[in-house]
């Protein structure tokens, strides 16, 4: 017997309130509930054109619309996927065929270590700081890959355009591909000057991947756009044509239209809506917020003492209420990541203040519990 | 400068026939076209509802659509995919780290082996008409996968339920994995027997992966579903959750119309029009069908000799009709498939017409030429 409404409606009270992933759950703007009620007719439109010009259009708008005007140029190369994990899968996979070497940030959001590790990469750890202000010269690992991600997960911190011709630099002078994740660029102004125009003065190979998916809560219809330099030694081109044809064209529509509409205020709209949460949050939970210069989708908070991540996740998750815990950024060392909880700003206000709120509360009593 | 809407039909045009991929692409029914107008309230609807009720209800419609009752029995675990392709790299992937060796059939279609192949997989090749009718003491590779597609591309064979009994025990006896693409099943009603209640039969590791991909004209709109039996020793669980989190909900519950709609008729018209276009096909192509009892979306033909498939493929390519030469199903044995090319009947009549009149108009003058 299937569920019914009702049993559904129920099952949704039963799930709680969900801050854990960061996949965009607020509601839409007035401007994007247009451009959704016009669906079927965006249907009909891109049934008539072929799929190459869908799709080039799309990642133009979009591109352009995060200020990466460079990624246009000629001697860029780019596939449109599912979604920002399958390219960076596929990347893996390349990897691997070539036999590099990995070193990639942390903390960073696990999914991207373990993506890679299935294919069983030799994976070194970097820290954020390091890579960030640290000594270059022998960071990126000879003839192997660099990966990064910037703005990070859950961070925040942005690679700023400095820093990255030097890491550019770094690698070209010893063969490392460069792979940088920009996932969340467009919640960011400050990720937002022209990172393929930086890239281009240097004789190097790169991997940009950029992503739709955080942005807009349209029910993980979106794309992953995986972009690197005509020349690149990974086998990306192969690695895709093995796996897809294209992203929809239906969806690659809907993502030209959105990014229109950000240009047109939604962007704006959409940072500020990020912004707003994340004070509601502070204001809400009283602890330390670990990374109180972050710009995206996500805000983290570090727990007093006493009080274990792990341990708090599982009891939170038992009243309706689902965080992530810190251990699961740090992909090498997890103790680094105890005292940390982080929460998604992807929602509508109200979730994030009564999730909040809940976690604070449970916070308390467990403190009064553990902290005698 | 974007490309204007002139632009683009200029493109369409330029591209000429297609009949190479074997996505559909023929028109919407009027019932169909219902269900797409109706995209955005199917929008709203779905954001209100947690995700993996919107899953589980698309997958146990599609499922029963087609027979496969015995899917939703709760010893079997799934997972909803953005393509079969992607549920076939998961494999992949887990075969990799549970360092299996793999026998696949032969001919198939060359992603499904170049997918596995790019995890650096020891895979084998088995004859399809071995598997067929062959004995099967010392097929399955012991403690090993055997890989298999019913019904398959391009040849239409659908393996038949006594011989799955029997595929099923020499699987179970060797402790093979034994894994079913069975992305045609709709369109082949001999292979809607319930699969899922005779592998229960046995006490052995599988997995299916059932599709939407090919079905319907849905711009890639899609989901491969993957399947397996609790217990299985392939890690799928853990290379899903890597991935991803769950197909879109949006296009799960148009899945379900889709597949409801097939119910009421939808399939039969599905496979009425494919069968129409094989006649058409092989009324306007002069040449012997290869796979007679095909019911698949796709048609081949065996090309006279003198004439090779790779050539014949480049030359009607410059003439603006694309096809499929026999080389890529024969993926360790190109020479085999030499004198093959494959058309796709997803399509609408018009265009199958139209293709297959310029194949063998190009055929008779490439004749005249090389057959002096």
């Amino acid at each position: 017997m299937p569920d019914n409404i009702t049993d559904l409606e129920v099952r949704a009270l039963v799930d709680g309130v969900n801050l854990s992933d960061g996949h965009p759950r607020m509601s839409l703007s007035p401007s994007q509930t247009e451009i959704v009620a016009g669906f079927a007719e965006i249907f009909a439109q891109t049934r008539k054109l072929p799929v190459d010009v869908v799709e080039k259009s799309s990642r133009s708008a979009f591109l352009s619309s995060i200020g990466q005007h460079g990624a246009l140029a000629d001697d860029v190369d780019f596939r449109s996927c599912y979604s920002s994990s399958t390219a960076i899968d596929m990347i893996g996979k390349a990897i691997r065929l070539a036999d590099r070497p990995v070193v990639m940030v942390e903390p960073t959001f696990d999914n991207l270590h373990d993506l890679l590790a299935g294919h069983g990469l030799d994976i070194r750890s970097v820290a954020e700081a390091e890579l960030a202000t640290g000594p270059l010269e022998h960071l990126p690992p000879a003839h192997g890959v660099l990966f990064t991600v910037s703005p990070n997960n859950p961070t925040g911190t942005v690679l700023d355009e400095d820093r990255l011709h030097r890491i550019a630099a770094a690698c070209a002078d010893r063969d490392t591909v460069l792979v940088i994740d920009s996932c969340f660029r467009a919640q960011d102004l400050r990720a937002q000057y022209d990172m393929y125009a930086v890239l281009a003065r240097y004789d190097l190979d790169w991997v940009i991947i950029e992503d739709t998916g955080k942005l807009w809560p349209l029910q993980e219809l979106k794309a992953g756009f995986l972009n690197w330099n005509v020349g690149n030694p990974l086998p990306l081109a192969r690695m895709y044509s093995d796996h897809m044809l294209s992203a929809s064209p239906f969806i690659l529509r809907v993502i030209e239209l959105f990014a229109d509409d950000g240009v047109h205020g939604g962007y704006d709209l959409l940072r500020n809506g990020l912004q707003s949460n994340r004070r509601l949050a502070r204001n809400n939970i009283k602890l330390t917020p670990a990374y109180p210069d972050s710009r995206i989708s996500v805000d983290t908070f570090r727990l007093p003492e006493g009080v274990t991540a792990g341990a708090l996740y599982a009891e939170l998750g038992e009243v309706g209420v689902h965080v992530l815990p810190g251990e699961l950024f740090y992909w090498a060392q997890p103790h680094l990541g105890t005292d940390l909880i982080r929460i998604s700003l992807a929602r509508d206000p109200d979730s994030v203040v009564t999730g909040c709120q809940r976690v604070d509360q449970h916070l308390e009593a467990w403190r009064r519990v553990v902290i005698r």
